[in-house]
């Protein structure tokens, strides 16, 4: 950050009275923008066989990986409404029974990945601009070495690995230091 | 949002190409700053007889009502490590055996809330310049008519109403309309 979003006067980059941190405060209007992490809200859809839901993407970063349906939490809604939001505009999946999963923090990047399990109530899915290949994996299947986040890898285990029930699964909660 | 962060000029507010949002979009460099939901994190710390502690507000908003450490997260760190630290900028509790046990959507004010239960390891708790009060309260003690948040108050029935022991609690996933 250069410049106030409010007045376009240029901002210092300084600790403010009363605070303990670095932040950028416009040289103007003294108001302080404080710069916060975000969060990515996605799905682990299961389909009615119970084989999983992967998309390949079609899109920077990790091109051609695979992933879990997810994207950025946008202003205005539910971690849960952009979790299934998400699953609809990568696979056409409308996803049913959501149970949170994980949540895991990537402090390196500034974001924290939240990730529900839901149930695909057919085998209905398809391809988008946000992912060339659409493909249900049974767990024997999983590409773990084509997987485009560890955010992913760790929900995908985390889920693995609990019993055969998963009507309430236990939520990971955890951190990655990249 | 009036003036791009980085170069300083007007920014436009229009749907981008390839997009179905209102987003910031600087006439002069073309950077779309986007604008995303913020991460609140605090704990419910449980002292070794039972009884848990509230802070009472010495800042607004809600000043003077009662409510449990957190505070918005910082870049850079984890859910826990945000939610650890204002625990103890706000109580003085060095809280320990962190469970994740509450995750609430509050889309009016593009916010989530994230709370942990916790232990306090003894009686040890102070006020700080944001909490002009701390005090432990039992379960038929706690002020439910002068709680700060909402959040607040569904984090707390959601404890109480679980069973006796809660070594692995549940986790509440919520959403609050206002
Ligand atoms: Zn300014
Ligand atoms: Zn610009």
């Amino acid at each position: 950050m250069n410049f106030c979003p409010d007045c376009g006067h240029a901002v210092d980059h300084r600790i403010p009275e009363d605070d303990n941190r670095l932040r950028y405060v416009c040289s103007q209007c003294a108001t302080v923008h404080y710069q916060n992490p975000r969060l990515i809200t996605g799905t682990l859809p299961v389909a009615p066989d119970g084989r999983v839901l992967l998309c390949c993407r079609n899109i920077e970063p990790r091109k051609d990986y695979w992933t879990l349906p997810g994207g950025f939490m946008e202003n205005g809604e539910t971690t849960l409404a952009g979790a299934l939001r998400e699953t609809y505009e990568e696979a056409r999946v409308s996803a049913i029974n959501p149970r949170l999963l994980s949540v895991i923090s990537l402090p390196a990047y500034d974001q924290v990945h939240l990730f529900y399990l839901v149930d695909m109530p057919d085998f209905s899915f398809a391809t988008t601009p946000e992912s060339h290949t659409v493909q249900l994996f049974s767990r024997d299947e999983i590409p773990w070495d084509r997987l485009a986040f560890r955010t992913v890898e760790h929900t995908l285990k985390h889920y693995l690995q609990q019993a055969s029930s998963t009507t309430n699964p236990s939520v990971l909660n955890d951190h990655i230091r990249l």
